[in-house]
């Protein structure tokens, strides 16, 4: 395809997306195909010759749309907001226009320099320390692993270039809470630490966040069995409930251990726009790493993920590589970011958070984040005055956990009398409204029991919606009738 | 930004972005910017309030183009190509306009099953056995990685969830040669084997190759002194000069030891599209993973990485995770692609590949490849028949590793006599190539010594354009004077 052909059919895809995005409110939230359906609409192989191209814009509409759950609808209350604000569309296609290559500074010294200019930006916004630095990653998931990977060689004083891990002695040990990310028990396999090695911090049962004096005997127990405490997780605002571990408490327990503390502030990240949400990191100066995502709730298209680190030389030396191939006159005197994170070739993600601070303003953004923890605590109000309704963990960002809770179910005291009927009755009632296709909600257990979690956020969702959410959500349960 | 906003910027940042395509063949190859000058051109803060669309668009002319090495020239025979095809920047504005979210099948089932029936296509067009399985992957560093971090685990009999790789006695060892890419020594370093435990095995002095009675002898000494072997990993188009290892002989051999074997073929996957070319791969069937990129010849914006396996069923033991929040009632007939990687979202990555195949046609993909072969061959021939000029490496791709030797600078046998000289001799016309910006290729070590490698197959790049790289080559010689 030459530029003329692009230019043609570009016009066509812009004004597609401009009308898609215009009637998102009128589709479906989750998406209504069954398995198999998509792909069954599809050939078995790809086309000797070339399609037209409103050939595969009809495809698009036909096969893909009604095969995408809506996370940029504004009754869209799932997992956590996803937004793909379209000020941050065009910095991606900017990206892609250009075609560069992001291998080295030299490959695309542009692609360097803007990236390490905007998270500079956004480290000042989010008041994290001057002195850290800061680079994009494709998740929180790979972010986390990278840390971690980080702490393994620290503790080991870099047993990557010896034995490796395998090598090692006493086992090194990783503590979190049982509420941290599944991508957080995921990249300790993936380190190598074992399952046998990663610690569960018990929480405070109202908080659900991560009790330091558990943590400290937990640390002490290991440490007098031989073990080498290693690096501790600390969840800023967890998946399930947004509860928030006691950073300040934690750092310098931990830092008496020399133990390297990574802070998954993932969902969390956007809130410190806002200076009085600021609290959420008190006590991260002296931490080693700090994670969010810009493609959550501040809404940059994904994939956009910030790892900030106190000290890059560590993971330089941890990551780095120097093939004859890649090396230039310039390598002492700029970043290499392939020296930050496990992929070598990078794309030039800087431009859609470039683009969309620039197009959107920071101000709109932070009034946007405001809106939405408002609207959080006006849903949690609501549904605390609500006989047989209940919020189940502390509203601290713009997610509320609750449920109902028919005549019975839980006593007095709040203990649940009969655990399979309230799952029943919970599980009928979300998916009620989930397979109706007017909001989406999202299961997920607290305390081995099924809640809802009301996640709200997205850039589309005002008042109104919220309304309709809750009036929604009780017309579900009075239509699943008695348990 | 709105939908009209976004309509009105979107229409200005396509004709842009035809008219930078149409005028990259008069920009310099390598950007001509120092360190630190991108940056020098930007605000020190973000801004508080939104600035117009065409202070945006006039930035990115005036600040990121100058500051991005034209790899989409048709001058540009750098590291390996690293096309951007246009077809693919309209399936990536698809994905990016769609917004969708990546993480469970669930959440977007037409992002997984749309990936599954492409990299099915791909799998039939690169004649790949029919029972494996594909999925995408950002890069082949992330790839190999996954690989062996599954190797890993497979040999443990899954130590993850026990004590992780700390508590195995036995060191596991794992097999390439000095020729494997960067990324591979990386992977083998961040999955904790240890750099002890890497054997770089000799390879063919001409081919470059492994030599397999090597392999075989380095894996006898290994068990012998109570080693594991565990994994080797196979390249298919080396970086230097995209040597190949003896694949049918190698993955028997291993067989014979339980090991995994992953096969890097980067950048000759896409040569796989050509039935003659697919003896590359010969053997492949008893391997258990091999990747490629698209990203790279065969022209798919990037990320764009594939990783197809032999049994997912293996990969998804390692990488699984399950937590509540992710779960939903079809979790057993869907695939999964979280448990298939190291990320747990991932982009809509298949649209991209799903409108290049669709827009341009396998035929006309395969014509670019063979009319890269072919300026390949040309070069070559040029070069073997000019007198002070050699070839280096058996061009089995499209790359030709290429030195200018004046008088006295090689025996009649080959042997360098005076390394020094010759090095500064090459890297003098090399820079000055490069640095007129007409031209760019890239020096890289051969058996210690540099060398200049001309990758051929930019899309644009013609025959008149690598006549024209010949001329340049040697004008540059005449220039840089006696050494």
């Amino acid at each position: 395809m030459g530029p003329e052909e692009f230019r043609a059919a570009g016009h066509e895809l812009i004004d597609w997306i401009a009308d898609y995005r215009t009637r998102i409110p009128q589709l479906p939230v989750q998406a209504q195909v069954k398995p198999g359906e998509v792909a069954g609409k599809l050939p078995d192989r790809a086309p000797a010759q070339a399609e037209p191209f409103g050939q595969v814009l009809a495809d698009l509409e036909r096969v893909v749309v009604p095969g995408v759950t809506q996370v940029q609808h504004p009754r869209y209350f799932g997992w956590f907001p996803a937004n793909a604000s379209l000020a941050s569309v065009l910095g991606d296609l900017a990206a892609g226009g250009l075609g560069a290559l992001g291998i080295t500074w030299q490959s695309a010294p542009a692609l360097t320099e803007v990236e390490e200019v905007v998270v500079g930006w956004l480290r000042e916004l989010t008041a994290l320390p001057a002195t850290w630095r800061g680079v994009i990653q494709d998740t929180a998931s790979t972010a986390c692993l990278v840390a971690l990977l980080a702490a393994r060689e620290r503790a080991t004083d870099y047993s990557e270039v010896r034995g490796g891990l395998q090598a090692e002695d006493a086992p090194l040990t990783v503590y979190t809470t049982e509420h941290a990310h599944s991508s957080v028990l995921k990249a300790v396999a993936l380190a190598g630490f074992g399952r046998d090695n990663l610690r569960l911090i018990e929480v405070n049962p109202v908080t659900y966040a991560m009790r330091t004096e558990a943590l400290a005997a937990a640390i002490e127990a290991d440490v007098a069995a031989g073990h080498k405490p290693a690096a501790v997780v600390v969840n800023v605002g967890t998946t399930g409930t947004t509860a928030v571990d006691p950073l300040a408490e934690i750092v310098p327990l931990a830092g008496r251990y020399g133990m390297w503390v990574h802070v998954d502030a993932a969902m969390a990240g956007s809130a410190l726009l806002l200076p009085e949400m600021r609290w959420l990191i008190d006590g991260v100066e002296d931490a080693d790493s700090l994670n969010w995502n810009p493609h959550k709730w501040l809404g940059t298209l994904g994939d956009c993920s910030l790892l900030y680190v106190a000290d890059p030389a560590h993971l330089i030396r941890v990551m780095s590589t120097n093939p004859s191939y890649l090396r230039s006159a310039v390598d002492g005197e700029v970043t290499q970011y392939k020296d930050w994170g496990i992929p070598l070739g990078r794309r030039f993600r800087a431009l859609k958070l470039w683009f969309q601070l620039r197009l959107d303003g920071v101000e709109a953004i932070q009034a946007r984040l405001r809106r939405d923890l408002d609207n959080a605590r006006w849903l949690a109000g609501q549904v605390s005055s609500t006989p047989g309704w209940r919020v189940l963990a502390p509203v601290t960002l713009q997610t509320v956990v609750l449920r109902h809770e028919p005549p019975g179910a839980v006593s007095g005291t709040g203990v649940v009398l009969d655990a399979d009927a309230l799952n029943a009755h919970t599980i009928a009632w979300a998916d009620a409204v989930n397979s109706s296709g007017a909001a989406l909600v999202t299961p997920s257990l607290l305390d081995g029991v099924w809640s809802v979690r009301v996640s709200i956020g997205a850039e589309g969702t005002e008042r109104p919606d919220v309304e309709e959410l809750w009036g929604l959500l009780q017309q579900a349960v009075l239509r699943s009738g008695p348990t």
